[in-house]
């Protein structure tokens, strides 16, 4: 497939190269554009504006927040403007629900097609094909992007046809990871002050009842206490349980660990956590015990 | 080896079960006595008062709460008085750390060895001898009581040799099951809210990320609403949360989730949920939501 | 002084009178016009468009949120277009910290002044002149137009030189009422399902420790569980907690109980309480308790 | 009347020594016996024993805990054993609601008669006998002991016939001033964060919508930041949110305000805040924003 990529941070770069492995045609672009050169000795052709990324059968962007998203797709010589018709957008991005909504609208008004399709997984899952896709839109669009999506992914799930249910999904399941740091924060303060060793807890945690990976890379962190570099930083951690919360509102449902969670990090902001993981928050109640 | 059984409620009857396959030569004990019939069928001794199940090596408790330890053991004719000196009080009851450290002291008064056993899995896990053991004590007494564990769980953990960590270690492994009731219960009324399935929402959840027993088993109860019969009653939950907040208090640990947690269950308790399963509590966030 | 007046809801209509009872020159405006009638039976101008109300010293603006306030100042025909250079904005919704922001920014640029002068009181007090005014500005500002907040509060008080301080104050002032209503709340549930008459309650708690207004209102319209018809309604009190978080986020400070307040109104709202009185979210706890 | 007073802290020296100014015939008692010097030196009587304070019409106790409680009544040579029939145990000591039962049907069995009533005031309302008494019980023993309340106290609440409901009444009174302390903490972060003076925003908190003594004593430390000397311990708030929260408990009404308060306590404690004002927790807020 001829396939424009646009946005080649942690995550992005590692699936453009996948897109490059399968052996898709891929333009890739980038605000910065010296991101692009490892792709573009990999065979990947620059793109040195957004339209020159939007002349395929596809356009996959993975951004940083909505507003990033937003100046991509709705600004002067953006998507919208570029995209061929029946071209499809398939954005990766972790957005707001509400901007989901907005581009499906957008991109139907255009005559283009939207699919909607956030992913689960850090940099090095990304790099090596292995996230967990979650896509809905249009089941014409869905199957068209197929090949990207396996490109990128160990397994893709349709969640519906309405693109913004892969925005619900993949907000709470972010909030559910940010639950386990959180309740995992509490418990190692607890047998950390009480005079047990994390480590060796941790052990038995993931070889009993909590044997999934998530418990084991976060709770390894805390464990560990070191939370830098960033995989996924704080800032992005509190602007997904922020989307999640927002989401909530519209939808009215309370959310009380959300906001646990969502102080947490305003907490760790507050106090210079700019750079580190998003699994810091998991320290902070040691921190409160006295401890740190 | 020769064991007295104490405690003869849903978890407790799997497990002396399972002492019996083993081999060994039980003596079982329960204050409603015609509990021990289908035991006393496959074979174990039937004990008539807490001084019968008192005369072998090792006696091996299972009770509902610290009252019920306390009687079994302080009252007039328990197992302090009784059990002979050398033998080994196995308490696998979910207890306060508190009363843990009691025993710990009385036992070594007396002369008779204590090792403090708490298990994870819920009844049926028991039924099949699958249980998780955590255990702590003098290495003596762990060692004596080997054929035990080995015999009701497929795996044991040494803790420490001081009985209290195990104690540490279970209350914090309950919290963290009833965090993820919670963080499921919020995560399901937002989707469920939001027009996606739940079911199918929860397969994704535990063939991704999220693929762990505890996941599958409570998501299941939560999707489908369904908590009666309870296997572990919504009482015995609120139980252990406020003894991980007890224990908390004295190793001043602020733990603001688990009083989320304790919240939610004393809304069920107020709304009549005695009778059903602790993961009730994951249909509240949908009931302020104004579903139910 | 002349003055146009704009937004005649429950607390516009007594403040716009109060203006005309001390004799000022008062062109009023509201899209529904019917309800500026009574006003101008009593002496006050109609104004046809918002422009009509632009023509004096002064326009006061008491609109029900942001986007009111944002439609009627920068609106095709709006505020910024029409005030006369050297004329004033007085600003008495209570809105965002970051619209206040930019309003003081706007009227700069247009060479018109702008004073930020929210209000504490219910609408029968607004209608008594007895209003509490928060005032920030420009000094030469708030000196114009003091004979306008002289005729519609008891008092001013002057906040600083900087609009925006006054909505802080206003926004963290109307969270500490809200405060008060969750505590009267969770202790009339307490003594309540305790046994003691919750009326009888609040009157030793008013004569004693708590003799301050805001306790008698608020305590009053829960031990009696009346709240309707809404002097204050609920969605109102949700958007200012919520304008306070957002506030709150944008200094990095949490504020854990600001949080519960606003899943208190999301829970009241998701059960159908628009029409409420924003008290109405101290009738919560008692509903968890599993009483009314 | 014939007194004996047992308690001479802060709260109980200036109790008794008001007790001696209406011209009471009053015997002291305090463990550390060195602390009824300057009441002897003003006529007071001094008891070796509590026994000695035993003999009069009426014995009061002003302890800091139910434990003190507890050893001074049921303790042998208690008040319990040694106190006449009829006479009456007048406890003004803030205790469970479980301990005050107890007291009832421990002093009725003895044919003595018991009044709950705890107080109101920090130590220099003590001294001025202006506290307010929320008195409970039969009420003959009420009428018996009018002149005991006047002499203590500015004004006296009959809460009911039942003694523990004074208790009620009291806990949940500390319940409402520690969440004003919350409250002006958040606030008082939030405003200082956003550059506003903290007295001056105190001032015009209290001189409108907060005039209440309970805001003008807390913001004052609170905005000077001064918590020493403790006029009411940490220690001391900790234990009362607690008492409020295990009756909260026993008549299952979720708190979630309390919650917060006894993490706000815990965190003080963690951090070595013992010798601090309960006031300290209202510093917390501003502490987590990254402030002080």
């Amino acid at each position: 497939m001829k396939i424009g990529f646009i946005g080649l941070g942690l995550m992005g770069t590692g699936m453009a190269g996948n897109l490059l492995k399968a052996g898709h045609d891929v333009t890739v672009y980038n605000r910065t554009q010296s991101k692009a050169d490892p792709l573009v000795e990999r065979g990947a052709k620059r793109a040195g504006t957004i339209a020159d990324a939007c002349t395929g059968d596809a356009v996959v962007t993975m951004l940083a927040n909505d507003t990033a998203v937003e100046e991509t797709v709705y600004g002067a010589h953006g998507v919208l403007q570029n995209l061929p018709r029946k071209a499809i957008h398939v954005s990766c991005s972790t957005i707001s629900v509400a901007l989901s909504e907005r581009l499906t609208a957008s991109h139907a008004s255009a005559g283009q097609r939207y699919a909607s399709a956030p992913v689960f997984g850090r940099p090095n899952v990304a790099a090596e094909g292995q996230l967990f896709v979650m896509v809905a839109g249009a089941p014409d669009a869905i199957a068209a992007v197929a090949p990207i999506l396996d490109a990128i992914g160990q397994k893709s799930f349709v969640i519906s046809g309405t693109p913004k249910d892969a925005n619900l999904v993949k907000l709470s399941g972010n909030f559910l990871i940010a639950s386990v740091i959180e309740a995992l924060g509490e418990a190692m303060a607890f047998v950390g002050k009480g005079g047990i060793d994390k480590r060796q807890y941790l052990e038995i945690l993931t070889s009993t009842l909590f044997n999934a990976p998530v418990y084991k890379t976060y709770g390894g962190l805390i464990a560990e206490g070191v939370f830098e570099p960033a995989a996924f930083a704080a800032p992005l951690g509190y602007k997904d349980i922020g989307l999640f919360l927002d989401a909530g509102e519209n939808l009215r449902v309370p959310l009380p660990l959300a906001n646990l969670l969502r102080d947490r990090f305003l907490t760790l902001l507050a106090h210079g956590g700019e750079r580190l993981d998003w699994s810091a928050i998991g320290q902070l109640a040691a921190r409160d015990a006295g401890k740190s």
